[in-house]
């Protein structure tokens, strides 16, 4: 960890470091690509396959990484679905404009015609929150939030905690994957997924599971032909979208596996990024924002080279 | 005014009222749909044809209101722009996800090919933010923001405030419009535009002028297919979309107008419309966030009735 790496982190965080200084003491101005530039092996990190999903479109493949720290039975019942290969054949059935875009059986609610499930679940508890379990990592962000007491990321996730509930939870920022429900809290399981397309909506905070995010391919689902009717379903059936397969990277051989690696949000790497786009010092900026939301955090992700493949 | 909608803003914005309640007590639980149905003719207006931009593409058109009030030299320029028609024939050339829409002229830094402007004019000093004049309508979000002193609407538009230091500017929700620049802040002035298709890029606040909110047509916007050059650049010209006309709404004939009205923001219907946003009382919602970020805040918009029209 470099001398400025620690720097910044004493800045933001109020972590005490007081080393003599071998460089001034004003405030560093790293850009983004500064902070990438001199990123090390170490800040980055593999993506886990038993934790990976790719959703499968005519126009590409969608990296979707899990969360099971967050959602260990939706995750679970996802990976199960996908064994047995229940998504394959359903498709995009709605694009809500600034909202979310949605897969799921398009005919779910005709039982004669609706995909059969043979050993996952339909539906399962919410794992709307969790219990805050202070090992988890979370690396947290001082700018406050408007919705919760505490927010931050956590093995790249953007989070919430509040230490009054004694909860914590993934929170609604752009690309969150989540399983849709019904009215009744516990009709959701993951047989139905959506993912977020527009100004983060926290208001579903909480009030349905998040299992993941989109880390590639976010641009298939963002940029679909938003559906016309009622909640931006598509009206007709031709104007969905077939799922030609979802599938556990680790199902697929390894040739065949999207090559990425994410930075990790807990080091001191990150939390010059963080600053990089709190602050932002590119030529362009004529006042730095001095803050950053949750959902404005970066998400680095880039592909793994050659040799470590 | 009800009396429902009185006690609702005492609630919410701690305004006095102490008449003898005909009604119990307890908070109300008016969702969306509720306030929208209980609201009158006056809470609502229609555009103003004369700062109203129509972007006419193959695929519809794009309605834009403008906000004189924030970038009044240029939202002059714009129109100014539209008469002399520099707009029509150029293309939309850029589709970032997660990030912006904009539109401009392909050979702008060929001198020998730019489009010429006759009248308005390429470049105008910035108008980032202006002075903070409390006769301006503002709604003041009482939930607080990440980025600015003070958030709210004026006139229907996203607003922040700074009493410090006594300005007042619009801020990036989604579907906001500005002036793209170059790295010299006046290098802006309204021949090339963008528009929000993602996450608030809130660290655009005061960095580059704003003039205007898309009304309708939004999704021809967001869902274009995403630009694969740097920064979201349409790498070839068959992928850039053409743009047929930008007009002023005054200066297309009456039936050919757009009948929109949107809801006024300075009314009681619109704080409840707010707190309806910010407690979700819809059956489907477990956990009302108690919270709303002014860039989820609600902006209703509906056809005149024929009426009015």
């Amino acid at each position: 960890m470099s001398t400025r790496t620690l720097l910044i982190s004493a800045l933001l965080f109020g972590v005490g470091w007081s080393a003599p200084a071998p460089e001034p003491p004003q405030r560093k101005t790293l850009t983004m690509a500064d902070v990438l530039a001199a990123s090390t092996a170490s800040d980055w990190r593999p993506l886990d396959p038993e934790n990976t999903l790719y959703l499968e479109l005519a126009s590409g493949r969608v990296v979707i990484e899990l969360a099971p720290a967050f959602a260990p039975r939706h995750v679970a019942n996802v990976k199960a679905l996908a064994r047995e290969r229940y998504y394959d054949g359903l498709a995009i059935v709605r694009a809500q404009d600034n909202y979310v875009v949605q897969w799921a059986d398009p005919d779910a609610e005709k039982p004669d015609r609706a995909r059969k499930i043979r050993n996952a679940r339909r539906t399962l508890p919410p794992e709307f929150e969790r219990s805050l379990d202070r090992t988890v990592p979370f690396t947290r962000l001082p700018d406050g939030d408007v919705y919760a007491r505490e927010v931050g990321f956590s093995d790249g996730f953007p989070v919430a905690r509040d230490p009054r509930t004694g909860k914590m939870w993934l929170v609604h920022c752009y690309g969150m994957v989540g399983a849709g429900r019904d009215t009744a809290a516990d009709s959701g399981g993951g047989t139905e997924l959506y993912a977020v397309i527009g100004q983060a909506p926290r208001q579903l905070d909480r009030n349905v599971t998040l299992l993941g995010r989109v880390i590639a391919g976010m641009e298939l689902l963002s940029a679909l032909p938003r559906g016309t009717g009622a909640m931006g379903f598509y009206e007709k059936a031709n104007q969905r979208v077939p799922i030609k397969a979802v599938r556990v990277a680790a199902d697929v051989p390894a040739s065949e596996r999207s090559a990425l690696e994410v930075m990790r949000t807990e080091t001191a790497a990150f939390q010059d990024l963080i600053e990089s786009r709190r602050n932002r010092r590119e030529a362009w900026f004529q006042t730095p924002a001095g803050h950053i939301e949750v959902c404005n955090g970066p998400f680095p992700v880039r592909l793994m080279s050659p040799g470590a493949r």
